[in-house]
């Protein structure tokens, strides 16, 4: 199984990347993954480069993992422009079929709800599953990060396995997976 | 397999149930599933009586379904009330492990991001699991009923296949699956 | 002038209640104004009823005030049912014209977003203005709620006058007034 | 009077920059305003650089207007990670007090919710205010913007004087206008 790591924060090596990848760690099983971090910090000078070889083959590692955290501080109650433009790359539906976790975090409670209402709709538009809510996590809490992730890993582990459930059960998919929008 | 559908129109038996009856259709093998039907239209006069043993069986038997589809008339480019106070009546993280499908229909396009926007976030907050966007359908569409919604319901069954795959991936939850809230 | 306030809490007399009352006393000019409180707990029996002539007139009541506080304790991060069933019986436009101010109560910050991003863009889908920011106000804090309150009635009349000074650079609209939506 | 529009097209000179001067035109008084454009497409290389010279004068002339036209094409149903990317760099309510209209341009009506939902709330979080919804234009519709700009301009110019009645009866801001977030 391959797993990615996106985070948009301008400076590298950030406090958010570790939050993602305490994440990672306590929700997949050790050794059954390949994990790429892409930190788009390395890559603000070609960002808005068209076309880029660089910047189509991280969107392509994105795109054909199994499961991607998207990561960001909280810039004005939301996700950064960073973090948009590299989304903005894709091409309609560009995520379809990645199980997508995004990840906020923040200086308080204050912007809680950014992940879960502005970021998950965003990786849901472009075709991604999102397996229940974001995760926020306040910044001062880094010496709890083991605990909190480690919940919200079990969260997101068991809405899988719920989702497992029901996948049996669904139609052997009659018409082919459409790939256009739904709305 | 559990599925129910929980219709918000104030109005009874209304296409926005036929709708919703029939991505359910589509979506899972025939046979499999139980399948219940909550019009709240039947249910306006107790929805804010408090307690309500009428209300808290309805409440109980969405809760305990494996799939639960939401589906709701376009009133204001959002969910209608009534549909909220019926949600309203949960407890917080009520609808833990649901997996959940929110539905809007309306009359054009102009309101095709309230199910994902806004009906789906107030899914998550309440723990479902929503598999991925919303599904909108155009009211003056209902000719190509069968066709669209068996798209749509393609597309939500290759979702939860591809998550049913991350989810045998996923570490034994050490922790206890927490159901407060991640964020 | 005139002024109202519609209280979303089914519970009537609620806190929700008072703090929206500060907050209009702090924000208006003592003796200048009309106020009628409209609290929907006292017609949650009428509420899905239609026609009624006793709901039909208190949405005219709210739709000729010059300022509107529409206030909700959270409810699943969100507005109440409730109170969006009042706003569902407006036609489209049916707030056209009035200055809205969304306010939420909630027991901490987590839902703090909540007046911004959902009733604030529901408000305005009616027509109405919303001068600035939603108003979060965090329940435990009653016993600060004149100065709280206080505060962000500075900021709105601040608003109010910024934007009393770009209309007064506004052409004479010389198309009509239109009320069907922008978008 | 000062005007701002700042395009968040990653390509110069687009249609969407058109779009937002046709709005200005209709909406302010003629030789009553210095407007100026910030073309984001001009400032890719410097977007995230910290510190920027060139950059910090750009957002002090968009937080110093009146007025400010907020412009991007539809990007994943949002704004461009670009705009974004200008509107990250402004202190917490950098926009204060500014009167700021939101336009989304896009292909069709699918995303028409998108500068109500996502760039309006966006621009309040930095204390700007919006005077109404945002103004979505549909791109093929380029033949007929002058009159479609015109009823978006006439509609704002409405609420802008509905809100200066509102100014009037408010209490003199016996607390300073606060700048700190209301939520």
């Amino acid at each position: 199984m391959t797993a990615t790591i996106v985070v948009g924060n301008p400076k590298p090596k950030s406090r958010t990347l570790k939050v993602a990848e305490t994440l990672v760690e306590k929700l997949l099983t050790h050794g059954s993954y390949d994990l790429e971090i892409i930190d788009l910090a390395d890559h603000t000078s070609e960002i808005f480069a068209w076309p880029s070889e660089r910047m189509a083959a991280l969107n392509a590692r994105v795109a054909e993992s199994d499961l991607a955290v998207f990561a960001s501080p909280t810039y004005k109650a939301s996700y950064t422009g960073l973090l948009k433009a590299f989304l903005d790359r894709y091409p309609a539906n560009g995520l379809a079929g990645v199980t997508a976790i995004p990840v906020h975090t923040g200086g308080d409670l204050t912007h809680a709800m950014g992940p879960t209402v502005n970021l998950a709709p965003l990786l849901v538009e472009l075709g991604a599953i999102v397996p229940g809510r974001g995760f926020y996590f306040v910044a001062g809490q880094m010496d709890h990060l083991d605990q909190i992730a480690g919940q919200a890993a079990a969260e997101y582990a068991s809405n899988l396995a719920r989702l497992a459930g029901v996948a049996a059960h669904t139609r052997a998919a009659a018409v082919a997976p459409s790939l256009s929008p739904l709305a």
